[in-house]
């Protein structure tokens, strides 16, 4: 089990208790996620935006890589280019309902990186990391379709941070209540929280025959 | 019909064809939604934070106050006090699967609102403040709980950001593909994609009368 070694930037000061160390536990809940949003600094203010990501644990850093990707045209992504970053993948896994309004609190998973965002040129890279994204929806697709053409990877600014600076905040079950609180026999508990991928709807020009990495993503 | 009315810094510049402008749609966002990501300036890189939030469309702001709370001795936020913050919501409802990874996408709606971010210190509208957000969990629920303490008042921290400059994005429906690749006859559809309450969960020490806000939240 390696643990994950957050620099000053990525250690947890507030709430320890919740922290997890375990890096398989960061790369589970990379694997879990769809959209991570994305923190850079515009000038006079911090944007926050959510995107598609993809993760290579064999990438070109030690640790891992976070891949993102977007328009070429985008000039704020561009101007991010060699800046430090943030990138928190979120999921929620339930509403903790306590005694108090105090006490109320969500169950949930946290993964905050810390990182320079790269541009990534190398054709090789660049086309793996773009699989990945795509993995990451349904994973094994990326295999089942064509190649990208030329004009489509011109287009397509990919991204990279390196997934070693990063810290992990989880909590799970129910409220933690004062003592006063349970005495006066008040109602509390949780209620999980769940992502649901419903049955694939055909595009309308689509035949019927959903592929099976497709049905497998349903379930 | 109201309109939202961006600035220049929450002006969309890239996908201008799933810009909506309609506040209702913001609030209507902004009342499906649990979790917020607020993005803060911390010195050399933005950090982003996942966030409990509540909604006053009645509050001290014209167009509406979002509001966010944490506890006192988180430097970080206390740190951010005054400076201009972006507070992103992201409700992703579905995934995009094209005939090219080109045109894999995702369905979804998301707001971003940039501005100041303000210690709110009149006690009554912290009150108000911390009422929201455990309404924005389960509707109705605090007016079920015991008002908070003196000392759970000193520990929190509530702050707000006006609704002023905000900027929503959404996306819907099935994938847009080019026609040799709808020529060549792959599937292609979307995948809706929904977030689920499960049956509340008993405290451990809670009798079994869960309150009918929970239930009706759960369904």
């Amino acid at each position: 089990m390696e643990t994950l070694s957050p620099t000053p930037r990525t250690t947890v000061t507030r709430g320890r208790e919740r922290v997890v160390t375990d890096r398989a536990a960061l790369h589970a809940l990379l694997a879990d996620g769809l959209v991570a949003h994305l923190g850079v600094d515009v000038g006079d203010h911090p944007l926050v935006l959510p995107m598609a990501y993809g993760v290579d644990l064999d990438g070109p850093d030690a640790e891992g890589t976070l891949y993102l990707h977007g328009s070429v045209a985008a000039g704020w992504l561009r101007a991010a280019v060699g800046s430090t970053v943030c990138v928190t993948l979120t999921e929620l896994d339930g509403l903790v309902l306590a005694r108090s309004g105090f006490h109320h609190s969500m169950n949930y998973r946290c993964a905050v990186v810390v990182g320079r965002l790269r541009a990534v040129d190398d054709p090789e890279e660049r086309s793996r990391a773009l699989d990945l994204v795509v993995d990451q929806m349904v994973p094994g697709r990326a295999a089942t379709l064509r190649p990208a053409s030329r004009k489509e990877l011109a287009a397509t600014a990919v991204l990279a941070v390196p997934l070693r600076e990063a810290s992990l905040k989880a909590r799970a079950g129910g409220p933690v209540d004062d003592e006063a609180d349970v005495a006066a026999g008040a109602w509390a508990g949780h209620v999980p929280v769940r992502r649901v991928l419903d049955a694939p709807v055909h595009a309308a020009d689509a035949h019927d025959r959903v592929p099976d990495d497709v049905l497998r993503r349903c379930q």
